[in-house]
């Protein structure tokens, strides 16, 4: 059978970086134990080291990641997935400075003023294990974050 | 401010049923009270009153959803979201016949004959709310069907 070779973890983890950097909204899925899983799109920023998103205070997304901080986010396609697990917590709007940041994520879910509206957060993505896949060829060596560390090509 | 006004509930109802027999894929999300959320990518099928998606026994999802059945599934993208809140149940391959359908998920996971594989096997979705939207324009009236049942046009 010709297959495609799965992707080297350098080409790979840097394919993952330049996602993380160009690409803007992701699927973020929290769970509560009483009401299970829940899916939203949500926009974000990465700014290096973490994700960072916004919605309302009174979401079923706040209040799950208030009971359970463990999350996992997914940007891309089913075809080309970069899977994120990731620690969530919450910032009010008002220790950020950013405002033109909050405005764009802000219109995904209103077209109002986010200052004007209270109760609006951040929730920040920290990544424990960052995966990369297009499909089942590429499927292994998919993993390039384990324990909130950056793989490293052994035979580099 | 010159909003693109939601679609009317017709329009969207339609929109929502050419999704699901057009695409083949969808964002599965689950969970479990001790490992949280998990999300993943998954084939389906529609087949008019239930989505049909398939994946192994030992996998995480199957898991989640024997302890949990409640599901929420995304096909599209984050800006063109066909959310659907659906409670899951577990059938085994060989109680289906459709071995060919069963092979084009399989490819998914793995490039095996899904017929030499144990373990294998259908997760059916039945609907109870589906939701339609483009943006923040065309969040209002977003909801298709509410309790398992497509929504009427009040003034149709």
């Amino acid at each position: 059978m010709n297959q495609v070779p799965a992707r080297p973890l350098t080409e790979r983890r840097e394919a993952a970086l330049e996602r993380l950097r160009l690409n803007s909204t992701l699927w973020l899925a929290t769970a509560s134990h009483a009401r299970g899983p829940y899916l939203t799109p949500l926009f974000y920023r990465w700014d290096g080291s973490r994700l960072t998103t916004a919605t309302f205070e009174g979401s079923r997304t706040v209040k799950n990641v208030r009971g359970q901080a463990k999350v996992r986010a997914a940007i891309g396609s089913p075809d080309d997935v970069l899977m994120i697990d990731a620690r969530a917590t919450i910032a009010p709007v008002a220790d950020m400075a950013d405002i033109a940041e909050v405005a764009k994520w802000y219109a995904l879910v209103s077209d109002n003023d986010p200052q004007s509206v209270p109760g609006f957060v951040y929730i920040h993505l920290l990544p424990e294990r960052i995966q990369l896949w297009k499909g089942v060829a590429d499927f292994t060596g998919r993993t390039v974050m384990r324990a909130g560390v950056w793989l490293e090509d052994p035979t580099g």
